[in-house]
């Protein structure tokens, strides 16, 4: 294993992390906030020492750089950015237990935006912004920000190796043939949609900080509030503006790009995009019609059922309502949503409607095959033909993710909540999401559970997040094994 | 299609139950149990009627049986002989409704054990006999039966795609060269243990009726009770006699085989035997461990957790306790094992130890796949390599079930019900189990649930006890197409 060219490149995130906190630090200097001030200077200061360190003893890195690097390092540094993301929240006492502050920020990073945090009301600008931004960092990957901005010496093996254990979805695209250029495509448009986001909700007269922090959460599709109702304050139209922003994040950024270079067809040709609109639209009527009587008006209601579809389907998290209090079908669907989550390739994470799709057409064919055993068979979307390579590592994406939820439900029951509190509690953390139902629902928090059952939530919102396999192999032999 | 083949397969079948509704009807008459009495002779009448006018009109069948009839056949087979099965608790009007008797024929005949009804005891005798006896019938299955019967005229391809379809596991062994000689082997060996099983019931003094009906619940891994409390009331001996003999009915049938012509030595390195024997153990003392205090002595707490455990990881479904009261580790545990199920081979459900060791195993080659992709990576189970075909339908059955789970929970969410009642339903129903946890907890039974729930809980029975593809292709628009 190239221990050294994976620190070397630990060490650049590291730096980039730390030259992000220096905003939040800003903000709490012009609110005179002394104890974050102290809290962020005290973390970045330890951020840039092991950056520094980790660059010294790893400068000299030779060669060679496989899958297995590319995995080890994507989980390796996203567990190190976390144990330093989390030390504003430490040090400024503002989260003083640091299992609680580490949770928060793998929380915060990985997009799921589950909390600790009976309130957040009281908590100070500078660490409700570096909160909020963390989303923001996670949504598009951390490690792709790095590839984008970096000098480009590096071989696109390398790059690809990276980006395919960081970037969601059964299979990596290429929007343009070098990879790096990609990564940059991306951010462009991740920063121009964040920028639309903010300008949608100053137009409705949002404070600027509220648009700011609204618009990380709602692109990271993260789902962390600066308000202790989430949006349930804010006017019907902000609502709706929420809504439509986090459908749009959860669309494949491919699907953009290929806008922006006037390939609309094939836009509204992508299956995975239609299956994507199809899951929204039914769940939001059968809500709707499910809820009526409970709100006032038909507009009501569809702009809370409209609301919260797009925030569990693209596994935001944000609430207008408490949907615990909905009837059993509304959580049902909206369970089965936590699961099939937001398109690949978009900051959704989930399952993926593009793998739920996959697995349906395998599954179809597997049927043809038992009825025409002689005939071969093959699956195909958007008219392509897909490798059973791809459809394999599909299949074995679910039977990981079936393991890890089972094993994760066994785990965190040993704090005694609610079955459905706890099966809930590790879909929400699990696919990224933030709430769940009764004890983990929108208007309660994960503080309640033990040091135990945070640990196996924190690995399970890595997972989550990282898409299971850079996860796994930090815990399988045979990654640290000589063969 | 070859409908003649089909329908003269089905007419035999029905025949056969027919046949075996004499033994509940003596019982009845036997007691003068009236209204039972008419049950059955109507009910016996009307399936003789069907069995005759499908013989006349199927006599003539051409040749020509392929895995589709297979499927198709198996599945049909089991949707008539459960519509028939009811008659009896349908025109005895003691289970007035006919969508009440046909659920608790299903879920007799799919070994599930869930009830419509509050109680039991002022069930007439023969009804009850019946209500047990369908669960032996199902367990082996009744087509094995009839091909073990048969004059032998078949050939072995449609004998094989029969039992292919009717049998449980990835894959169908055989035990002995001809396929219908293993059926022979397989019903000795079943006919075998439940006698034994009855013997060891009446050695504790179990009343004959009691023991016989105890027996088919247990040999079955059915579940349905002659008594209200199911078996709590039954001295601790006789607990103790249906754990041993639970565990022993959800062990492959190959293994008694092979004990049998002295293969002792490849019974004690059977994977699948060892893995079930590890799952069982370990749940037992965490849940020993976790409900420590609820019970007065050390050997009632193994008692009621050994019970608890063999009930349902072979998917029977008798209890001796009111898990539902336990704590929520105990709880998750017993939820995770509604999973897993028995074996392969066995006459539990569930998604059975054998197809979770394949699916461990296969991830397990997934990710060295990633880590050394040049390297050819194959499964092996008991030393033997595994096809990639068996695993392929091994991932597309995992597919399968998760879509089968959602989608029934989403569907009897309508009804109300809390959701962890409905998930629990669903796994209880699927897996074929019978109680689930809250409103249909073990104390609790399933006659609240509506029309369209009920229908959706039979199939997922009729689905978990066919291993769900015989009933999907009755589904699939290209078995019914010409192509």
């Amino acid at each position: 294993m190239n221990y050294r060219m994976m620190g070397k490149f630990i060490s650049r995130i590291l730096l980039v992390e730390a030259v992000f906190m220096l905003p939040a630090l800003l903000i709490a200097v012009y609110h005179g906030e002394e104890k974050t001030i102290f809290g962020f200077l005290t973390g970045m200061v330890i951020t840039l020492a092991v950056a520094l360190l980790l660059y010294l003893f790893c400068r000299k890195a030779g060669k060679g750089f496989y899958a297995r690097e590319g995995l080890v390092c994507v989980g390796a540094s996203w567990i190190m950015m976390s144990l330093l993301g989390c030390l504003p929240f430490y040090f400024s006492r503002e989260i003083p237990r640091f299992i609680d502050a580490l949770f928060e920020t793998v929380s915060g990073f990985t997009t799921t935006g589950a909390s600790i945090l009976p309130e957040v009301e009281s908590m100070s600008m500078g660490n409700l912004y570096w909160r909020s931004f963390t989303h923001w960092l996670g949504g598009m990957g951390v490690l792709v920000f790095v590839l984008a901005i970096g000098r480009g010496r590096e071989k696109e093996g390398y790059t690809m190796h990276l980006l395919r254990a960081e970037s969601p979805g059964p299979k990596v695209e290429k929007l343009v043939p070098r990879m790096k250029d990609t990564t940059k495509i991306l951010y462009f448009l991740y920063i121009f949609l964040t920028i639309l986001n903010v300008i949608f909700l100053l137009a409705g007269r949002m404070p600027l900080f509220d648009a700011v922090c609204t618009a990380y959460g709602t692109a990271g599709t993260g789902g962390f509030g600066i308000k202790n109702d989430s949006i349930a304050g804010y006017s019907p139209y902000l609502q709706n503006v929420c809504t439509v922003f986090m459908l749009l994040f959860g669309v494949n950024f491919s699907c953009y790009y290929m806008l922006a270079i006037r390939q609309i067809k094939s836009v509204f040709k992508d299956e995975e995009l239609r299956f994507y609109l199809g899951v929204v639209f039914c769940s939001i009527l059968l809500i709707a019609w499910n809820v009526r009587g409970l709100y006032g008006t038909l507009g009501e209601t569809f702009r809370h059922a409209a609301f919260q579809v797009a925030s569990i389907v693209t596994t935001t998290g944000f609430a207008t309502t408490d949907f615990d209090l909905w009837p059993s079908l509304s959580k049902a669907i909206l369970l089965a949503l936590m699961i099939v989550g937001a398109c690949a390739g978009s900051t959704g994470g989930g399952f993926k409607c593009g793998r739920t799709l996959l697995l349906i057409k395998s599954l179809r064919r597997n049927v043809r095959q038992i009825l025409h055993p002689r005939k071969v068979q093959v699956v195909r979307v958007n008219g392509q033909m897909v490798g059973e390579q791809v459809l394999d590592n599909t299949n074995a994406y679910l039977a990981a993710y079936a393991f890890i939820v089972v094993f994760s439900f066994i785990v965190i029951s040993i704090d005694g909540f609610s079955p459905m509190t706890n099966f809930s509690a590790v879909l929400a953390c699990f696919n990224n999401i933030g709430p769940g139902l009764e004890s983990v629902g929108p208007t309660c928090n994960f503080g309640d559970y033990g040091l135990l059952s945070k640990v196996m939530l924190i690995v399970d919102m890595l997972a989550g997040r990282l898409e299971i396999f850079p996860i796994l192999i930090l815990f399988s032999r045979s990654t640290w094994s000589g063969r």
